[in-house]
């Protein structure tokens, strides 16, 4: 059986609504014919069906307790389902509720799920923005196709997210709070209801917003994903993280670990539960015998350090082994720090292990590290607790080190729209729903 | 939001059905007072509640191709909901049907999710069995917490599987039909609605009976969890086994290949897809540079060889470093063997490289290998394609070897209970419900 997606609200279907770009505008399926002339639905936004959500919720408060919660989400989600017999069907963008699976569908068994954490923003010039939406598409293909889920052209993904936040923009982060917003989460899910260990022949995307706390601010930190992190009470500001023992191994070389699937994060809890039993914010995941450093939490990872030779660096762990999450805010952080403070710092993707780190430190050199993540943004670590010992990492401007702050500055500059038209911003043009 | 379980079919409720042995027999909750006196329930079948189906299904002939689908599930279904701040709630015998769970659910993003698979039998002497399901349920235990699912106590839920199929035997497994048997799927899945990554704070319970093939027959076979793998087409009974390459690594030390998660599954699909499409039935895994054999599909994986110094053995995996599942079919296969093929082989788990197989094969020392799991059964291997070549092995029955037809035997007698009274069998007393 298919999901479907069930209503809690009172509803009627108001198909092709005045007010959504992507309404129907073609009836006939883009078809790919091949050699056996099997017809094949490519996911395509310019199918979209509307059907209004006429018993919509109030919106919180911002950082109020039920945002805490990360449970609550917009009036409307978009869900399209595909069967690998006729590929992907209309989306329909519909009323929030909940989803109806049979107790053998795969995703409740084999964890054949993937998803995407991206943000919508209300800028300071009022205008809501994505932020380089198509890193979290493309990424997601990725990931679909790792836990053998269909293929999609990431591009009409991109489109099914703006036409959500076309239409909850107004509503859920009005322009009288600019400097807010909200957390989308595009997910993909196998739903063919049958037990065989097998490659998925139904599935469901569906794209949810939700009212995020903000993470970086004092009263808490999150994991990219939003794990909730409140903050450990302590005089320092900043992270502290507890470094990974050998017999707890996030990801392997050959594994998945750069892949946003569900089988990441799962067998994290128990370590992760554990540091925050201790008083830690969260795990510093190593990898082997060496102690190579990975990830934070489920961040990416950076320090900021001076060589033996005298160099200042950013460093972060490489992609290559396929250990890591290709992080839209590592790949932004690197950009944004070769092009803008390649004259103050050497930007290195690379190894790097514990006893490095731990060298620096002894020897003065380790002047700052911060964790990198859509949900957990900037957010500076102040100590990292390896082997029974506490390594202190300085805080050059008190709560946060000197680059990260800067680099945390450039990111926000672009995503609330204080730096004018750059290239990362997705502008959206919002819809207004009829009252 | 829990999930609630809602029926597709024409219900009513009928609690403490007469039929059931499990009815409710206390309306107080256990309770275990910590320090701060909180009050959580531990799971209790003795609470089970009863709501009969009353539309119920027909049952599919044994082999038909609806039973093929691994979809069809008997007329009832076990469900019980978890809490972090009540604990386990009243178990419900209830008409299968599907489950609804909120989009922003814990299961469907992080994985955290783990199940079991084991047999009811219909025995020659027309007798109910479970084989070892205490394996199952204490295995079930390891899984849920490894991936911070709730515990609780495994006898219970070994009560709630009798429950189900006690309800369910007759009918389903009709004693017309000696020799057939259903597939049992306990599940866990977290529920809780939110979207942080973050302990489960819901959970559901459930348990599932399907029908299954025979995968042991010769039109097919299947990976434990019921992978179906058509047989190839070939002149030759027995599987084909791919070995995996060094980029595709189904688990490693530290990780969480021992245990049940859906986290095992999901990620394995894209290699399995790949060995099917090449002609192949199954990935024999590797790990490491060194090529250690792992498992074979998601089934343990034993060899029988003579030594270079000539002792005859049978030879599996350890599962010191937690990366290979602890099967209930691979330990009562080395049990069995233990006690009863002592004379013949000495019993070996130690690790063991591609190497050492091919060696052992160019000296003519290689005489059987064999699948084992609970859906796969014992499954006689033929042949391991790794670097290039084909590694034949030897099939001294002619579509077997013959210590994998004798385990098989022991295995099978046991079930279906030609060998009477065994220890591992577990006797199921069925309940007749009203017409």
């Amino acid at each position: 059986m298919a999901p479907i997606a069930i209503a809690p609200f009172q509803t009627t279907s108001e198909l092709t609504h005045s007010g959504i770009k992507h309404t129907i505008t073609k009836t006939a399926p883009s078809i790919i014919t091949n050699g056996n002339s099997t017809i094949i639905n490519e996911l395509d936004a310019s199918k979209l069906v509307f059907t209004r959500n006429l018993s919509p919720r109030a919106v919180p408060e911002p950082d109020s307790p039920e945002v805490w919660t990360q449970s609550v989400c917009t009036d409307h989600m978009l869900t399209c389902q595909w069967t690998s017999t006729s590929g992907w069907g209309v989306p329909h963008l519909q009323p929030y509720g909940p989803l109806q699976l049979m107790p053998t569908a795969s995703v409740l068994h084999y964890a054949t799920e993937c998803f995407e954490g991206l943000k919508l923003y209300r800028g300071h010039d009022l205008k809501l923005r994505l932020f380089r939406p198509n890193c979290n598409t493309r990424r997601m293909l990725n990931s679909a196709t790792r836990i053998a889920l269909p293929a999609f052209d990431p591009d009409e993904l991109q489109n099914l997210i703006e036409a959500l936040v076309a239409v909850e923009g107004e509503k859920w982060l009005p322009k009288s709070r600019p400097g807010t917003f909200l957390y989308l989460r595009p997910t993909m899910i196998a739903t063919a209801a049958a037990l065989g260990v097998q490659k998925p022949k139904e599935a469901l995307l569906y794209i949810i917003a939700c009212c995020f706390p903000s993470f970086d601010t004092p009263s808490g930190t999150a994991g990219p994903g939003g794990e909730t992190v409140q903050q450990s009470s302590k005089a320092r500001p900043g992270l502290k993280l507890l470094a990974s023992k050998e017999d707890t191994v996030r990801a392997w070389p050959g594994g998945f670990g750069y892949a946003k699937v569900g089988a990441n994060y799962g067998p994290s809890l128990i370590a992760q539960g554990e540091a925050k039993a201790r008083g830690f914010d969260q795990v510093l995941w190593l990898l082997g015998k060496n102690c190579e450093v990975t990830e934070a939490g489920a961040s990416n990872f950076f320090v900021v350090w001076r060589t033996s030779g005298g160099k200042l660096q950013l460093v972060t762990a490489p992609l290559d082994d396929k250990v890591i999450l290709d992080g839209v805010t590592r790949r932004s952080v690197l950009q944004l720090a070769r092009e803008r403070l390649g004259g103050d710092l050497e930007i290195v993707e690379r190894k790097y292990t514990m006893s490095d780190v731990e060298v620096a430190a002894a020897e003065g050199r380790l002047l700052e590290a911060f964790a990198a993540g859509t949900a957990f943004f900037i957010a500076p670590v102040h100590s990292i607790h390896f082997r029974g010992e506490d390594l202190e990492i300085p805080m050059s401007e008190g709560s946060t080190g000197k680059y990260t702050a800067i680099l945390k500055t450039y990111l926000m500059n672009i995503m609330y729209g204080r730096e004018k038209d750059h290239q990362w911003s997705v502008v959206v043009d919002e819809k207004q729903l009829d009252a």
